[in-house]
């Protein structure tokens, strides 16, 4: 406490701290290690983890974070919801909390990072406050929500959007999640009890890898993340008409995976054919029936499309969907869309950004906005609170694999930014 | 016997009569009811049969035609490889026989005339010869293959080419070759008592529909077939890289299905892009790890092409090679083939082929040389003894199907062609 006070009196209150030179860097060994340490619960032989949520490496990976946010002097508990919440009083508890966090659980034949980052270098940001006396005015809140990777059910629970029906969903783990969040220390009869209030909240933090390859490609050491991509999936039926393949001219063809061909030659084209970072993807295709010596007569894809604007994505479909009427001219077929899943655009707050460009200049470091392509629980907390998220560099690009690999040096430069920009908010900026 | 002789006084050896106008012609009513009838067995609800080799109704078919052969005066037996052998005497015993027929086996859910016409056609062959009371040099046998459609097994039996191997393979009855072969009455351990030599035979026909739609579009009766297509599988294994499909920008990925989708269309457009009748076809794709939200790292294919010609289907095959190539460079992708199976072409004897379209002429029936897209018996005859197909028009182009349809007068026209152009043979024009 006398330290406490004296680096009030040194650089006079927190929140101006937060700009200074002096404030004290995160250790890229001690997150090298804790990231180490966490990579054995679920650790697979061939590198990497498949800490799928509500499994046993779930469990004990979760026990473990658990012990270093206990060790770190949070308060910790875990809401009905299944959320770990490590709380950090404030100067002044009735003002909203500031929360940052990620989750640790990882998809099956996942790496040691994604997720893992955030939360390793919220409880970073913690030891920093602690390791430098330092009390913000605001409550901290440090979250891991549980299962993100099925589908962000914790921060759903949280922001009150989950559906009672997906308590039935049959999860990676091979558990329910109603069985999973019973299993992880939740109350699945109580979820209500674990939605948050907007006003509970001044805002919320995450730090992630980037798992794309722009900001190694481009060499920059943090993005500064514009938003969290809407997502819409829409399943395309090519109808043409089977027929022997033998037996029938070329130019007698109503060959429905050729048109399905031409459609994914054409989906690439189109969405290269404008500015912007959409993407659009093809990743599933079905021939019908499926035999060398059948021309098929029905071919099934599944079409996605992502971009930080809704509008844009619907824009680059209507335009996939006219090359697609002159593919059933030529072809003789006939193309279908059912649209089957969609996921808004979760922008992230201006003024936050721009405290993160700022923390990332004070220390030295370069900044690239970009949005983000992967879906986080910051698009949830987006909903309820004003929010961020940082990047830091993956290598090569890579993710959901073991060969998943950010440094210790760029996570503790996400760190870094991560605390001077709490610490910020935390002074009254937003 | 009396009318036999008054015959020859009238008009002269046999041989002499198959060019005569006065040579009775084909009842459409007989064959459209034998049709029919043949068509109860193995029936589907919606039509068409699923009479596959070795299930009951394969077996009954096969009765209800021994009895119309043996009614119509032929000397029934089953050779030990199951195959139906209608024998019928001619003037000279010791001369090689003439051979027609086809099949009565239908794919699952196949139609009514695919086979089934060759063999109602060969059986009112001799029932004209009988009504009208012609003998002909040669002996003349009917036969009927067994398990045509699960790959050519009787005929392959009768000209030596089947391997042991193949007596365990499960067919679409549930049965295993050699199971079938017993139920069908032959004996799977005296196969080779089966085979046919050269010296057997004089010549082997088959009438059949076209399975295409060529005859039918372009208007002619009577297709002289100039022989069975050859055929070529290769295995295409395109590998890209599986990555995130909303972090991987457009311009980093290395997407195998797009490529494989480039590939398929380019297959297209090159076998179109050289004169012929050439086909390749695509039927099977397989993207991996197939999710709609990962860019597939890998894409399998079945790449298939057909010609007369087996040099041009390799040179079509070296020709979509280039363009693969191309594919390569522009996708980042590696594109690899693997052949699995291949049918060398088979060819219809020239002079049978002159004989068939000079009876045609003689029935004022107009006449398109076509190859064969699709596989026959005939293709394993031809390679005994000299062999010749005779093709009737497809309603539009359908086979393997309930819709498939030939109108009674295409099926009396052919039986009248069949039946002049085994005459001419006989006369010794061969």
């Amino acid at each position: 406490m006398y330290r406490h006070l004296l680096t009030i009196l040194l650089f006079g209150p927190v929140f101006q701290v937060c700009s200074q030179k002096t404030l004290m860097k995160a250790s890229p060994l001690r997150l090298e290690a804790r990231i180490h340490a966490l990579s054995r619960f679920g650790a697979n032989p061939e590198g990497g983890v498949s800490r799928v949520a509500y499994s046993q490496a779930d469990i004990e990976g979760r026990k473990y974070i658990m012990d270093l946010m206990k060790n770190a002097g949070l308060e910790v508990s875990i809401d009905p919801g299944g959320n770990i919440i490590g709380r950090r009083a404030g100067a002044n508890n009735q003002l909203p909390v500031i929360a940052f966090g990620s989750h640790i659980d990882s998809v099956p034949g996942g790496g040691n990072y994604d997720g893992d980052v955030g939360v390793v270098g919220a409880i970073e940001c913690i030891e920093l406050l602690n390791e430098q006396h330092l009390k913000t005015t605001h409550p901290l809140e440090v979250i891991v929500f549980q299962n993100e990777e099925g589908g962000v059910t914790g921060s759903e629970i949280m922001c009150g959007k989950f559906k009672e029906e997906k308590l039935s969903y049959v999860t990676a783990s091979g558990k329910t999640i109603r069985q999973g969040i019973s299993d992880i220390g939740g109350d699945p009869s109580r979820l209500q009890e674990a939605t948050r209030r907007k006003e509970d909240f001044k805002a919320f933090l995450e730090l992630h890898i980037e798992q794309g390859g722009t900001l190694e490609k481009e060499k920059y050491d943090i993005g500064v993340v514009e938003g969290i991509v809407g997502i819409k999936h829409w399943r395309v039926t090519v109808t043409g008409k089977a027929n022997h393949a033998g037996t029938t001219p070329m130019n007698d063809r109503q060959d429905a995976l050729l048109a399905a061909a031409m459609f994914v030659t054409e989906v690439n084209r189109t969405v290269r054919s404008i500015p912007g970072r959409q993407v659009a993807t093809v990743g599933v295709i079905r021939a019908e029936p499926g035999a060398p010596n059948v021309i098929p007569g029905k071919t099934e894809l599944m079409l996605e499309i992502r971009d930080l604007s809704f509008a844009k994505v619907e824009s680059v479909f209507e335009m996939i969907r006219a090359a697609g009427e002159k593919i059933e001219k030529e072809t003789k077929t006939t193309i279908e869309y059912q649209p089957t899943n969609e996921n808004l655009p979760a922008m992230a707050d201006r003024r936050i950004q721009e405290m993160i460009a700022m923390s990332a200049k004070e220390l030295g470091l370069t900044t690239l906005q970009l949005p983000s392509g992967a879906g986080h629980d910051t698009q949830e907390m987006a909903t309820i609170t004003p929010s961020g998220m940082i990047f830091v560099p993956s290598k090569d690009g890579i993710s959901h694999s073991p060969k998943e690999y950010t440094s210790p040096g760029d996570m503790a430069n996400g760190v870094d930014v991560l605390l001077r920009t709490l610490l910020k908010i935390d002074s009254g900026k937003l």
